[in-house]
């Protein structure tokens, strides 16, 4: 790869960014990585549905095309980042080196973030615009002909009453810089009443909210599958262990409430009715970005017999998140081209809580997606009609 | 109950034939006094998909017109059977007292099975029509619209060449005594070449192989999953432990291997490819017929990152097979009714190896049982339009 | 056993009283028809270990030779509180018909417990005396060559600062009416600094703390194994479901921390470092007595490697329980004649949380039971020298 | 560590040899590997046993002693194998570099092994004695204070009558070298009539059989938990998935003949009878070296409640391996300079299926090997009399 880095996309080939806010994070950082090395043909795509048929021919921007940049509020820089993650495991050993370029263009497209606890001189208005003025820098400094910002920054506690939490400071600022927004985190981002008026406005599509990498993935195919066989599910328990900064984030408890309720709607919708139990989320900092989910499933079958389903996920969490974030930021990339706008509930394939009013089960959600690939053709108009 | 039993339809409602091969076995002995339970309302119909919608609305023969029979090998009376099974914890203590008429009433209709190992006298042919001369019988007192034989019996051994194992003997009966056939074992049945041109002939419908009620049915929703999220499965082995008649019958290699290669096809149809791994089936007595099925699943996320996902399913074997069992009867009956005939492809949602071309997937085979429900309505005519 | 009720012990034997704390909760009644089974020959003894060589050839009292009473602060009456059990599969159907006659002469012995949280009429310590004539009155009328005290109520909030909670007074009152004390539970009973001049004095045995019956006898022998082997345990995380009282009882944090704090107390002194992890507790109704651990332990091979253990107990929790329950009280009465007195270090076997300061591996903790055992002999004196 | 290798012993202390059979698997180039590395201070002895009071003061040779060799019948060089385990995830990235001055010299004393099956112009002893040969000159070379040979090599499948397998050949080269032998796998080795009379004239002492690494190390604590608590065990299942060498040569019905009767073993002596159940080795390449161990446990509580314990344990076979080994090279021949000969009962703490009449529990056997140890020291004369 040093010696031939990815070959960028022909000069007259448009440019798409992608605008991370936690930049510097794992998922960021393996999803910069893992773009690039897809691109220089070292990994296949595992984990990318827009690598997959139909999803090829429908017009997304090619992965060569993409160019990373970002907020974070931490210093640390991606090619450092991405060798402490090759230590850990998280990315294959010699991935950092051989995309060492690439890692080191993004890091130079990626602005202080903010604002931190002991920042008070700025208003969060004139944060959201600093903000906004960063992106704008980056599309027009790049010639990009768009960018998607996309929130995978570590989960923020409930925001204080009156206050706007950083994540929607970060996502005005993304539909004030004209950029769709997509929240992959279930911090509060776009879901603020004072921001309803101005998403309405933007004519910007957006989606989100919270990534469905483990556990949830898991409850959106089971439940429907209670469902469809009439089992009464009585109790469905869960606890996850994860130690990367997600486990410490979320092992504060106003922060897991956001996540918890995603998982939770997950199970009312599928399964028509809230089960007993309850999700725990334990921070293990000795499993580092590894996530262990174990869910127990009390249910019952024909004349009352006691039934139990247990299932244990152990995934790399970042490796879950990374491929996703790519999909969503090609697919709203090239959605918002098509003319589309407004909440993309057609993206609920991937989240735990999603925008709008689409089906929960997860096989309803993927023929959704399906559709929604073929209204992205370019022989389909931006009302769906063919050409 | 013993007081009152289950109303029988009014004389003029038509009443429906259940004719069940292993007719004094445990998944039979469930179905016979779990239907009678929810006729006199003591259980709701917890894991019958006909009592939910929309299947309630489509013409469906009542559970309480349905009448059972059938033939087994074995002497011991389905109301004794049915206190073993509630003293193994598989009924509900109190039922076999509760249901005691309606046990005894389908006993009564229960005649000899065969041809046992040193059964020489009788040639096959001969097996074939005593059996269907059973079955006309029991159409013809009990006054009946229409009977469906449905094969519950323990999974036999592969046939030598050139014979035709008891099961086909049994599928054989039901086609000429104009009875719908369906097979819920990995038995042969109707899948023997020697029987390919009666059943074209027969204008029956028919309806096979495997009821998927555990391991399989999860695996026909995760497989899906890892499919539609481009997760690349490397291994997907299996241990199946449970201890009735279906585990000693398992224990036996040659048994086994029909059985194992219903789980593998679903595997190979929903990933796409065969993965490695083994499945083993094994008989452990004491645990009755409880089984437990474990799953464990090596899968590559994005950069070759190796995950894990393990399932336990832990159910009990009648009470997960015998609603099924009433719904394909209904299901059957009905269509027979509505004028179909072959193979219904339709009813892939309860196999684990369908007869026909539908769809591996549980969620598309819910879809199409869906589809299927409203072909089965009294304003719809046999070619599924619309009256 | 209606017929021919268990034989009482001849008249000139020694009987010995159990009095339990929570006569009418799942522990006590599993153990009361449980003892009265196991001698009408219903059952083995299966999970007591005073039923094994060589505790067999000790001087115990025999099981015939028990009566039961005890306080509680509820009415249902033992027989009907049987009844439930068994319908939710804690007890086999048909116990509680078959030793009727001594649930109602078990139950004739049970006396109104408290304070109950309106009770304000009485000082505490006037509580304790009524109690403690409660216990005097009972091996006065029956007769009794001794009695123990066993606390199987549900766990208690940790108790105000300056009160005694119920638990202590109830252990005062043992100790006021000469009788041994067992804490089965993780309550506060004889562990409160106003109690420990009068434990000093009494001259009695005493022994607890919490019943050690599922995920922490595992850890007590996991926990070895992992040191014995030179294995680097970093995490050791779990979860329980259990649904009967103690579930709900649990669910409330102030009660779970000592519960919480004997579980890792096992890890600590197994281990010699406490390693990272949580333990939940979660009250899941569906469950019922049944109850579920789940632990995850992370370790550390040969260079590094990162290796994990998971364990799944399911298992009854009154049947887990009720046996030791016996084997205390059978052992403490015996220790009692022997003349010995204080903190029984020697039976940590049996707890979570053991007084003394015995070693914390189950294999360690048998082998002095073992040894604990030949000191109750009567060919030994108090002091273990051989007569 | 290139620059600075660990630091050979002084030339006055005595330096022995460890002559693996199979010497470029997995196991053997672990332990080559991860002794450098620990002499080195790049890694904690985790796993090591000896490395642990009371083990450290009772003079076994010194890690930075022990010089490697073996036979091994594949050309693979140690260091680039070393490459396929960091690749593979075994060894550390970055260690098959820092050691690779040691792997290179043990490499370069690592001879040919056989007989290969189409080997037929050397005859059985005459390939023992090129084997003893072989060792007599690494030890002569090398100046060695003596040897200890550790057969390591897949298990071989089960020999046909008459002829004695290779495994056996290389533990009676053993003997004529005058080296004590160690038997890691469930191989023949000295287990073989033909080799009873050597062994016991021989004088030296010998240890085996099967390293006790993961399922059954758990078994060997869990069994004798079950027994102490007098709960029945009525079925322990199990299956094992792992595809490294041992994957594929376990999956030969006859190799896994013998290992599996290691693992019965254990359950029969720990619970004092065998209970129902299988164990099942499946070969699934796509692990690698990681290995799942899956046990079911079915067993009874008090008045015949049905309870289960499952356990998964997921680890690196070789990781698991080699600090045993180590352990085992250094005792046996601190044992042999001690004076002591023939079987080690004592050391069936690493062993399946250990020679001698030893404890089955893990504990005691952990007691067992302290014992051991006591007698290994300065201050011990060879009759285990402190002098």
């Amino acid at each position: 790869m040093s010696a031939e880095p990815s070959l960028p996309a022909p000069s007259s080939a448009p440019r798409f960014g992608v605008w991370l806010i936690g930049a510097r994070g794992s998922v960021a950082t393996t999803a910069i990585a893992g773009c690039a090395a897809v691109v220089a043909g070292l990994h296949p795509p595992t984990g990318m549905v827009t690598e997959t048929p139909p999803f090829t021919s429908c017009g997304l921007p090619a992965l060569s095309s993409l160019v990373f940049g970002g907020h974070d509020t931490v210093d640390c820089p991606l090619p450092k980042r991405a060798e402490h993650l090759a230590a850990g495991g998280v990315l294959p050993h010699g991935l950092p080196s051989a995309v060492h370029a690439e890692l080191v263009a993004a890091d130079r497209e990626i602005r202080p973030g903010g604002p931190v606890p002991d920042d008070t001189g700025r208003s969060q208005d004139a944060w959201a615009e600093v903000f906004a003025a960063d992106i704008r820098d980056f599309v027009h400094r790049q010639g990009l002909a768009g960018a998607v910002v996309v929130n995978v920054a570590s989960t923020e506690p409930a925001p204080a009453a009156g206050t706007l939490p950083p994540s929607s400071l970060y996502a005005a600022a993304a539909l004030r810089a004209g950029c769709p927004y997509v929240n992959f985190t279930p911090s509060t981002g776009l879901h603020h009443p004072a921001l309803t008026s101005l998403a309405e406005s933007s004519g910007l599509p957006y989606a989100g909210r919270d990534g469905k990498t483990g556990q949830t993935l898991l409850r959106s195919v089971l439940g429907p599958m209670f469902l469809q066989r009439a089992l009464a599910v009585r109790a469905w328990s869960g606890t996850n262990l994860l130690g990367g900064g997600d486990g410490a984030a979320l092992a504060d408890p106003a922060a897991a409430a956001a996540k918890n309720a995603g998982k939770e709607r997950v199970l009312t919708d599928t399964l028509g009715h809230t089960p007993e139990g309850e999700v725990h989320i334990d921070d293990v900092p000795a499993l580092g970005d590894w996530k262990t989910a174990w869910d127990h499933i009390a249910f019952d079958g024909f004349l009352g017999s006691r039934m139990v389903l247990q299932t244990i996920w152990q995934g790399c969490d970042s490796a879950l998140a990374a491929p996703l974030v790519l999909d969503l930021a090609r697919l709203v990339a090239r959605a918002h081209e098509k003319g589309l706008s407004g909440p993309l509930g057609e993206l609920g394939f991937y989240f735990k809580d999603p925008v709008g009013d689409g089906p929960s089960s997860l096989a309803e959600q993927y023929a959704e997606l399906r559709r929604f690939a073929g209204r992205l053709r370019d022989d389909v108009d931006e009302r769906g009609a063919q050409r």
